[in-house]
């Protein structure tokens, strides 16, 4: 990609996060990254800038019919003093995925990946240090065409922001108790679950309040077809460890291809532990669970990398897992993932990038 | 409600389009209205002010997580100069129901309908009064609190916003060509198809993008579960005259309880016409195609009013109904509510509501 990456940095530099206290998403960097499409001129203008509100036309197409794309992804800072990406491709590549779903034009792979490096060099003072931070970094497109018509937009912007970010959950690493959600539903094949798109976080808030009413952090997705197969946990893919195998549903084009997911996938056969994709019932996991043969469960995702779940409810049965405590796969996991992540794991499969700064 | 609102007007107008160019939401009237949330104060400075851009966060919710509802309807000059409004409190209840399903707090219905007269009352000259033309009228609430947690926001606002239009097809009330959708879903029962947000409409860009390669004007919809059932047509409710009765989808959940579905089932029953809520398949429709008992078909909706069905494909067999024309019922039914809206049938249902200006 020949085009080069306008940059015009700010004046006035924010006061930095005490990093005992980012929380995740509240507190943004200095800069963004912007690039604009039009229908006859294709993506132009890429460009770092101060961060800066979005100024849109109030009948802009994101606001009526949501076509808008995101991505969410980290950068640590090692000890050494390096800046490494987490398998940053995996999220460019997934990102034009979903926009090809959504009838978003693709972006040039290469140029959004020389736009995250760049925005992270300009911003490395804010990439945070103490352990369990990072930066997070979340790429997203929106559809700017000021018009009502119910079609694919001509007009879009690509915009990268970035948040020096603590843990997720404020629980940590510590086990969350989720709800077996059987009344709403989050996606469902040939719908949009597969693609990283705002309608499937609006459609899981509802849930997700109602879970919380009730005392449960999260709620577990069933498939809305038979509305009995596991599908996501929140906005993470889950696992369960079941006789000594891990299981996690099978990619069926209404589960979201988490960058997490197939990482942990590939970490666990590095380590000889058996690891299935299939199709999973609940009915068969609370059967697992009383016979004591399932182990442990958890969440996986890029904001809190592992989540172990304590407890199932569902249809108002709960179950115990692992004693309500972090599992032995489950602690195993988060710590080398991190680890690689930060630096201080060797990484074995390639999967960290060095940002030059 | 006693809350006042706030009016700021313009000091320049912006030029009104010839009413024969207008097209559908392109041109904007020169003010809008604005309120406010936030957690703390509830919903607050109802105001209207000169159309002008949206100012957001780029971390605003609206962008990442779709928390946003929308509603659309029509506001007409009768040719003795009163302004009429088709059902308005039939949309902000509906935007209460669609507030709630996707966790944004209600709205005064009060005070909601009070903005939309207000604004329609300072923009009232942009009414439009050439034959098949009227002043749509969008009001919208956006998540705008910036923080990247998937949850609620905690922050938004209802805005609204007027757009002079012409037919919303470019074919007008002629019979458009129908491809009734196999491969992509846009809702499913649990999910988010009965309210009118962002997710359910960037779900069906893409098969809409197919469908016009393929040279159909929309998508006919089929239920999610089954991938049999028929649910809507575009973004329109759906109609079928069969052997003298006209059948329409039940709502189920995930189909869209339209305002313009209702009132045609009114005024159907008003005229002893027999009329039918029930589950329909594809197969069976394509049955009595062939028959010849299928004598009718329209989708129905604010934008469009009635739009007739000339063509429909499924897998790849083609039926032309009513011989590519517009149907005896279907051209009845436009020009009864098309007439009852501008004042020039009498309306005996009280569907309009005069707006004082």
């Amino acid at each position: 990609m020949a085009r080069s990456i306008d940059i015009q940095t700010t004046t006035k530099k924010k006061q930095k996060p005490l990093q005992h206290e980012l929380g995740f998403g509240i507190h943004f960097t200095d800069h963004m990254f912007i690039m604009d499409y039009a229908d006859d001129r294709g993506w132009h203008e890429p460009r770092i800038v101060p961060y800066q509100p979005i100024v849109l036309d109030p009948a802009a197409k994101v606001f009526h019919y949501g076509q808008t794309i995101f991505e969410g992804l980290k950068a640590f800072k090692t000890t050494e003093g390096k800046v490494l990406l987490f398998r940053p491709e995996r999220n460019i590549q997934r990102l034009n995925r979903s926009n090809e779903r959504l009838g978003v034009p693709a972006l040039d792979e290469e140029l959004a990946l020389d736009a995250l490096k760049s925005l992270i060099a300009v911003d490395q003072e804010w990439i945070p240090t103490e352990p369990g931070t990072s930066l997070y970094i979340r790429p997203f497109v929106i559809a700017t065409q000021p018009a009502l018509g119910v079609d694919a937009s001509t007009q879009y912007q690509f915009i990268i922001i970035m948040s020096p970010v603590g843990n997720y959950y404020a629980e940590g690493v510590n086990p969350v108790k989720i709800f077996v959600e059987s009344e709403y539903v989050r996606a469902v094949r040939g719908g949009i679950g597969e693609a990283k798109t705002a309608g499937n976080y609006a459609a899981s808030l509802k849930a997700q309040e109602v879970a919380k009413e009730k005392g449960y952090s999260q709620v577990l997705w069933l498939d809305g077809v038979h509305r009995k197969y596991i599908e996501e946990v929140g906005s993470m893919n889950v696992f369960f460890k079941i006789n000594g195998t891990v299981h996690t549903p099978a990619l069926n084009g209404s589960i979201l291809d988490g960058i997490t997911r197939s990482s942990i996938i590939q970490l666990l056969q590095h380590w000889d532990i058996p690891v299935e994709e299939s199709t999973m019932s609940i009915e068969d996991l609370f059967k697992d669970a009383k016979s004591g043969a399932l182990e442990e469960a958890f969440g996986t995702g890029t904001a809190a990398v592992i989540s172990p779940i304590g407890e199932l409810n569902w249809l108002d049965e709960k179950l115990v897992i692992s004693d309500g405590k972090t599992g032995e796969i489950s602690g195993k996991l988060y710590d080398t993932l991190t680890g690689i992540q930060r630096g201080t794991i060797p990484d074995p499969f390639g999967w960290m990038v060095e940002v030059n700064i």
